[in-house]
């Protein structure tokens, strides 16, 4: 399944889901997601731009592989996504076949639906807000994407390419050297 | 999980079963099973004695690992075994990370409960009859295993600690010299 993203920083929240229910987009859920990544035993995720990661989201499990990004403004990628029973089990199998813990990133989820996107609003453990629309399947034209973003108010330079993994992990690196 | 398991082959199916059920065993059920097994990205699971699987057992769906053998007459091993939806997505999430099919074993279980173990009467493609007799968890004692084979007509030169899959490839092996 082709996943298509597109993600923006915010520092106005409140004005920003204004701006969905406003556009006739309706709030669906909010949960706790916390997401652990995982490093490959051979190969290097930073370098081939794929992620493995295990979600719990609410009361769900889910294990997730993310391939290379497929263009510059968007997070368009190819996305693989399982359903589990537990968090437990694969954890441990993981770490069994050589996969290692990088990060964990952790995070509220406020969900709405608006016409054929999902919009999140992030609240980010250490990072802050951000505005996440999505379409999974259908035609890739990650510019639907942007022009979403724009038509609620959120600016291009504001846009984010890097993933929470990706901006938690510089923000070490930078906290390391100071 | 430990796995404590123990097998051999035979070829007096019918009398076995007999066994069976005279011992107090009750029949369970019977499901035709098609276990596929991969090839670490990095790491010589046959030097390792581990193995990873997708299993199809009915219309249920596993993936499993298996550490290496902790003895020389049973196959008691950990094993840690993830129920799925489905089987595509993680055959596909498994080949993206580098995890290379080897073969496939297909077989026809036939599964019976007496006292704590479970037995599986086994009719594998291209290789014949094979009994299992198998007690997860509990207290590791392998020779409690080889006694309930013993007490079913079973011979301890019967016995037999390769892998199906173990067998199906030594057999290719062969085929191919001849």
């Amino acid at each position: 399944m082709l996943e298509i993203e597109a993600k923006a920083r915010i520092k106005n929240k409140g004005e920003i889901e204004q701006q969905i229910v406003k556009a006739g987009g309706k709030y669906i859920s909010t949960q706790r997601q916390k997401d652990t990544y995982f490093a490959h035993p051979s190969r290097n995720f930073e370098k081939t731009d794929e992620a493995l990661r295990i979600r719990t989201s609410g009361s769900e499990h889910f294990l997730t592989y993310k391939g290379p990004k497929l263009d510059k403004l968007t997070k368009t990628r190819e996305e693989i996504e399982i359903k589990l029973e537990e968090r437990g089990p694969i954890s441990e199998m993981l770490n069994l076949l050589g996969f290692r813990k990088v990060a964990t990133v952790k995070k509220t989820r406020a969900n709405y639906a608006l016409l054929d996107f999902q919009i999140s609003i992030d609240d980010v453990d250490g990072l802050g807000h951000f505005i996440e629309v999505e379409k999974q399947g259908g035609e890739y034209k990650p510019e639907e994407l942007v022009e979403a973003l724009e038509g609620l108010g959120v600016k291009k330079r504001e846009m984010e390419i890097r993933s929470y993994l990706e901006l938690l992990l510089e923000k070490k690196e930078v906290n390391k050297c100071q």
